[in-house]
């Protein structure tokens, strides 16, 4: 059996394979400020003629607000406060106000998350806990609004892809460009309503912060979770989190496991990668895009704003200034990873080179309020997305690309090779 | 003569005395990117059959970004295009993009104001450099324009009222709680196109920062311009920015100077000044306002976003964290008042208390896209104006206090004494 059929079967309460039909319980239903409301209004419509309108269990549920932090509009004002609301309504004591961070890594942060677990978000992105060993994944709101009622959705169990990624990745080389690597190749829909697994020497030398990216962005290739098998680092980081936790040595693939597909490769020559305008899998080698001037990086969220992302672009940095004529806005993706920013000294780094630090939030990987660009204008971004107007203008252009890549772009003002810096 | 009458004699090249029209020479210009596009358009509207479109004088004019930064909207980023544009094409090198802060702290912080000088800013708060002895008042955006293409503007001297405020402030009472004080007692109108001047021991007392704070708000009482009269701490500030400057003890009003009214206070006694909802003069002791419960404070603003602020508040804050369901927004009102705040531990200890802390901006001042209050939400701002609907929601309520108070309403979760703390 894979991670996955293992999952599901333990959620579903019987053994099942690939393809099943299940209706799973959920371990863990996360909802953020831009989702949640709309949730909230299904759940009251679901449960509006029961005589007790509670949700299956106050504790199972986390909801966080990130996307309109501080509030951004009337309309963000107002959901921040019927989401308040609900929360204290329904007793949700896991409940982040907008001063905690972004909710991909609020969650396992806060240990919210366990391998082996079966979380639903509603957000594309909540794959990201697939980092831990869960099968976490995306769900709508009105999706969202059953699980809030009933604690249980019906699923199709995935098949699964292997992705063994063997090879020492070079410095300065991260788990970012693996997963834009990854996603160049198999394509935006490669993957589609299947769990990424991923393996191999390249994913066991991770830490969890750089397995968090490649899991965060399996949706970009259409997967329904991106996986890493639970191992010592994945239990320290759970066990310092979960008191009284310890791994199940059985929550893993099993040897002779039946996979969709198993894709091989060897990354030890590979050169940093960037994902051209205007899709994610528009990727190539950094090569090709060298020299291309920017007007804005953007180094943060789910994808790319742990401390490990920002010590990196840091260093790459040093004492040179953000080139004249670029914006650099750094945005910590939590209160914990701005902390460990701070006292390490490189909040002050980041805003003496003359970078824009702004507060935990999702900023402007979905050009919200935050940092659009302008019609003709050129982003480089650490987040997961480069869809046409996604950053403002349409008529912006925007690339993805490490921490590493972005810090050495910064101070440079055009795209450039961080081993060249 | 006053003060007033000197600087527009100086300006205008003649001797002028209160109510005398005259064209005066603007010595700064000062723009940012909510009205700057307006002038820009009415500055290429007048010189549009001129040959060479040239600005009067660039080194005179100055452009700032601050109140949509990073860019809020698709129109604020082409906004931000068009003014860098400008500033480009007409060599305007005194220009500050979307990273420095909020103009009426970085035009006085980066030398561009000194006493005795007429300046003139598309923004409200322009009387703010009145703390460093300038004549310094808000225009329209079409006035600016007329500015840009001739460096001179019409204006009628104002006659002035002098404010002279003795006595010694109690501990935790401040300039904020001066000047509101001032403004309740003469009314939004009593000072209408008067020019303000702030004399006495209680002003002498102040540091820089603290005189820019009741400087800044002298428009809340209808007045042109707040001035107090330099002295050595004026010079000490400028000497620290403008080299070779040197003070003119003339450049103040003379003994028997002819003035409008003359308001004489002892502020000894005075308890902390609250403004209510909804509107700047309506002001009160804070005793008949303690206890009122709030869901936000806001500590920053061009009015008391300096260290100055930050620290008394942190003081008072120690290791207090924010009360529960209180939102605190701390933005320093510049790159440089964060360095510093930055460096004394602040930005620590804010973000440690639970607050965000933003990149320095005008923040939920303007009510834009920062931290809007929702409605039936109570605020507690140190920002200058509490009009109804000015930070969000028209059933929002502000009430405006000092940093001193806002510190405590925060780690109390209503509005408190700071006395008490």
């Amino acid at each position: 059996m894979t991670i996955t059929e293992k999952i599901f079967g333990r959620a579903s309460g019987k053994s099942v394979k690939a393809g099943d039909f299940v209706l799973a319980d959920i371990d863990r239903a996360m909802t953020h400020d831009i989702t949640g409301p709309l949730a909230v209004e299904g759940f009251y419509e679901i449960v509006k003629n029961q005589e007790e309108k509670k949700v299956w269990d106050p504790e199972k549920i986390v909801i966080l607000f990130d996307h309109q932090v501080p509030a951004d509009s009337l309309a963000a004002a107002q959901n921040h406060i019927m989401l308040r609301k609900f929360a204290k309504d329904q007793k949700i004591r896991h409940f982040y106000d907008v001063f905690e961070g972004v909710c991909h890594q609020v969650m396992p942060e806060k240990g919210h998350v366990e391998p082996g677990m079966l979380v639903v978000g509603s957000d594309s992105h909540t794959c990201a806990y697939g980092a831990l060993g869960a099968f976490a994944t995306g769900i709508g709101s009105t999706d969202m609004a059953a699980a809030f009622a009933l604690g249980k959705l019906w699923f199709k169990v995935p098949e699964t892809i292997r992705f063994e990624v063997n090879g020492r990745l070079d410095d300065r080389v991260s788990s970012k460009d693996v997963i834009l690597k990854l996603i160049g190749d198999v394509g935006a829909d490669g993957a589609r309503y299947k769990a990424c697994e991923y393996a191999g020497e390249v994913i066991e030398s991770l830490d969890i912060s750089q397995r968090m990216t490649i899991s965060n962005m399996a949706i970009e290739m259409g997967g329904k979770a991106g996986i890493v098998e639970p191992d010592k680092k994945t239990e320290e980081y759970v066990k310092a989190r979960v008191k009284g936790y310890k791994l199940d040595k059985n929550m893993k693939s099993d040897e002779g496991a039946k996979y969709a597909d198993v894709r091989e490769y060897d990354l030890s020559e590979m050169p940093p990668q960037v994902a051209c305008p205007h899709n994610v899998d528009n990727v190539v080698d950094i090569s090709e895009v060298e020299g291309k001037k920017i007007d804005q990086v953007f180094l943060g969220s789910c994808t790319n704003g742990r401390f490990e992302d920002l010590k990196i672009a840091a260093e790459i940095m040093g004492s040179k200034p953000v080139a004249r004529g670029v914006r650099m806005i750094v945005i910590p993706a939590s209160r914990t990873e701005y902390m460990k920013a701070l006292r390490a000294g490189l909040i002050d780094q980041f805003m003496t080179a003359g970078a824009m630090v702004e507060n935990p939030c999702c900023g402007p990987c979905m050009g919200g309020s935050f940092g659009l660009l302008g019609p003709g204008e050129v982003g480089l971004s650490t987040s997961n997305r480069n869809f046409k107007g996604r950053q403002g203008s349409a008529d912006a252009f925007v690339y993805l690309s490490s921490p590493a890549t972005a810090a050495a772009s910064a101070i440079k003002g055009k795209i450039t090779d961080p081993r060249s810096v």
